[in-house]
């Protein structure tokens, strides 16, 4: 393991959070905040600390970097970031205690957008757009930001590859162009555009400046954290519809956007991911349409209403403009089906992915075939493309993975004595980055009342589920660090030459 | 497709049918129960009309047998044996509706022991027989059966191999003697002796003997159907444990006895899915027993109790003597994990089988060190032997199956409008063939209340999860019908033709 390589990069992530929360102490100053702003500024002189501390520890590393340092970068990264990101919430006392203080902000970066604060109204400007901010970096992931900033270094070999791979999310990494770093700012040029595209709709809507921002900002990492205690309802229709639609754009895979931007077309509108995303969306809305149809009478608020649910739970965003869990059980479990689902794989949305629900339903049917016609070699196939292997197993892990996380994690939290549906819908919506659940934790309700090992074992999942597990596994395996340890990197070198030999 | 060699084995099958039906008649006449035993010779009559038309459509059938054939056989079985032998239940008249009288005969023959009888002490002694026999017949399975009484054949080929490996629950057949008709012998054999030990310790309790029959048939198929409206509430807490070994005994491996039986105990003792099976035993008694103390306050009644409970919802059995519907909620997040993950394979109990938990975690570990070290190969072993990776892609696509027809489940019954509780625990407990849920489907309570189209989600379900999915889907996959019609087999040999000359 290249410790110091990990170590540098975990020192610049904490200079860009710092750099990210001066606009946060920049309005607490403005609006006269003083505990919040003597909070920032001292979780800013901290983080310089570190920083210096951090960079001296690695000064001279090497260059050497494989996929076991990429898990572990991003993993530790998330980690620290959380911790030390949380310490404003804490130190200017709006979150006193400091476990709800990095449930909340796990809750932010990951963009699940669970909080354990009973009334958003009353904490201050700068602490309610940090946390919403939170939600745009952690969307489209700190290290690909870094990753876009950094300049190019030819040097530098599989470390952007390595990276990219391990924060974004997704069965398989689509590289836009072949360049990494420059994939890394593509995306994130569009990823502003759009934000600020919404950020216009919303100000014509009559929204003022600061909350279109907040809102913006958990539309687009499809967070979910806003700045009213009735999330979205009080706002006019115009304002939801425009929620909803960005909501949607922003679950589809950014390469289609560059897709878009290229005129290619064909590929877009062939997309299967995008046709069944589309299409689950279109479904689903009817469906609950009809069923909640007897509550609203009115077809237009019935739509709305049920889209803009819909389109805040497949993209794991988390807004409300309903209490959907008033709603009948077959809405309910229609909403816990899109909780599971997701967004697409390349976007900022959260759950399985929808290639991943393909791949798994693809390989399932080529499992079927080949028990009727075991001589027969069988592929399968996605946008005419055929899958390697490697893709097909490493999904059906990642499902055992999240089925085995959602067991365990139900039967830790349930000794806290809540109902079943609140656990599961609990653990369902923090490890799909959702927010909301159902019951206790309903869309009206929060999370406070959890007790400290719950709510560490939910921080836990947020961050499984937003890293897509395994660079949170890998940090806790013992073979990460086990091997390295004792055998320096030897062992593999010469795997790697016996390979080459054969 | 060889449509004549399917229905010959049906018409054979009925014919055991039949068979096994005539203890039931007599039980009838002798206590005197014209309904019951006019009902029973009527079907009887019915079933010999059938025979005998199948026995002519059938002449002349060709010995070609393929895994195709083998699933086909084994689906279609499983849901004609059901239909033709629900009607005692429906004609007569104590099961007045047949989608009611179906759910109790597959809730039978598929083991699961879910009922929608709200009153079983009101059930005549002809019918309670043949209700629990039910359970006995399709715990081993009827086809299994079927292989272990008709004459060895040497011209079959693979037709044992398949008949048995379609119906036999768990990720791979476990042979105990190279010839497959042998094997099924075996098996019935020691079943026997194991379901009448089990009738001789009730008796010895103090059981009569016509209790003592239905609750053996019961525990040895891993059923739940009872005589009595408490279940095992009102019996002494000597019968009680009696039966939580029994059950735990025929959730056992039988590969493990007849190892037991020739002596090599070493590869009992080694066995890793019996260790995991006793070990999670023991864990959840302990755990369920410190859980639940303060309820009972007297450390024997709680653990018979806990024991009990744990040792009927792993096996799939689904006895109580507790409504543990009512205790904490981590108590019940234990039985849900319980329900899921089900006996060992090849023993009579359901759910997803403690070896393929095993595969899957050890899948699972593999995949994550293959992340870090992509170029080693690494390989899967149980009890010290590698698997093939054959048998993890089909477990892992088991689990993809598992988990979206749960999914599809809880949906499609979520109309009727019970909690997400109800729906999801009914799904969980007829999919894993156990019985009671729970909430509006625990211990106390009866699947009565679902509408028609609940219920017969539920039939599919039962008749998916005893069967392990595959046989139940592959019936109505397209390709199983229309290639066979289309191609006749032809291209079958070419593909295996041209794959030997490789």
């Amino acid at each position: 393991m290249n410790y110091k390589i990990v170590v540098q990069i975990n020192a610049r992530i904490l200079l860009i959070e710092a750099a990210f929360m001066l606009p946060a102490l920049l309005i607490s100053l403005y609006c006269g905040e003083e505990l919040a702003a003597a909070a920032f500024g001292k979780t800013i002189i901290l983080i310089a600390f570190l920083f210096m501390l951090l960079h001296l520890i690695s000064r001279g590393a090497e260059r050497v970097f494989y996929a076991r340092e990429g898990f572990v970068c991003v993993g530790l990264a998330w980690i620290i970031m959380s911790a030390v990101g949380c310490l404003p919430f804490y130190l200017s006392g709006e979150i006193p205690s400091y476990i709800d203080a990095l449930f909340e902000m796990v809750s932010g970066f990951t963009t699940t957008g669970a909080s354990i604060v009973p009334n958003v109204e009353v904490l201050s400007k700068g602490i309610l757009y940090w946390r919403s901010f939170s939600h745009w970096i952690g969307g489209m992931g700190v290290l690909v930001f870094l990753l876009a900033i950094v300049p190019s270094n030819k040097k530098s070999g599989g470390f952007s590859l390595h990276l990219l791979r391990a924060e974004s999310p997704g069965p398989s990494v689509g590289k836009i162009v072949p360049k990494m770093r420059r994939t890394a700012m593509i995306l994130y040029v569009m990823y502003v555009a759009l934000t600020v595209l919404d950020v216009i709709f919303l100000v014509a809507g009559g929204m003022n400046l600061f909350e279109s921002f907040c809102h913006a900002f958990g539309t687009a990492g499809t967070g979910g954290f806003g700045v009213k205690a009735d999330s979205f309802a009080g706002y006019s229709p115009y304002l939801q519809n425009v929620t909803t639609v960005f909501m949607i754009l922003f679950g589809i895979n950014f390469t289609c956007y560059y897709l878009l931007l290229t005129k290619q077309f064909s590929a877009v509108i062939f997309d299967e991911e995008l046709r069944l995303y589309i299409g689950t969306i279109l479904v689903s809305t009817i469906l609950i349409s009809a069923d909640v149809y007897r509550f609203y009478g009115n077809l237009e608020e019935t739509v709305r209403t049920a889209a803009f649910q819909v389109g805040s739970i497949i993209t794991t965003t988390g807004y409300a403009t309903a209490d959907f869990d008033k709603w009948p059980s077959f809405s309910k479990s229609i909403i816990l089906l899109l909780m599971v689902m997701g967004a697409c794989a390349g976007s900022t949305g959260g759950g399985i992915k929808c290639s991943r629900v393909l791949i798994l339903f693809k390989g399932l049917r080529r499992n079927i075939h080949q028990l009727l016609h075991p001589q027969r070699v069988q592929v399968v196939r996605i946008n005419k493309r055929t899958l390697g292997e490697n893709i097909i197993t490493n999904t059906n892990a990642y499902l055992a993975a999240y089925v085995i996380i959602i067991i365990l994690s139900v039967l830790v939290i349930s000794l806290d004595g809540f109902s079943f549906e609140t656990n599961f819908s609990a653990v369902l919506c923090t490890f799909n980055n959702i927010g909301p659940g159902l019951a206790e934790v309903g869309p009206t309700c929060n999370f406070a009342a959890y007790g400290v090992i719950s709510k560490a074992v939910l921080i836990a999942g947020m961050l499984l589920g937003r890293l897509e597990i395994f660079p949170i596994l890998l940090l806790f395996s013992g073979s990460t660090w086990h091997w390295s340890i004792k055998r320096r990197g030897i062992k593999w070198k010469k795997v790697r030459q016996t390979k080459s030999e054969e």
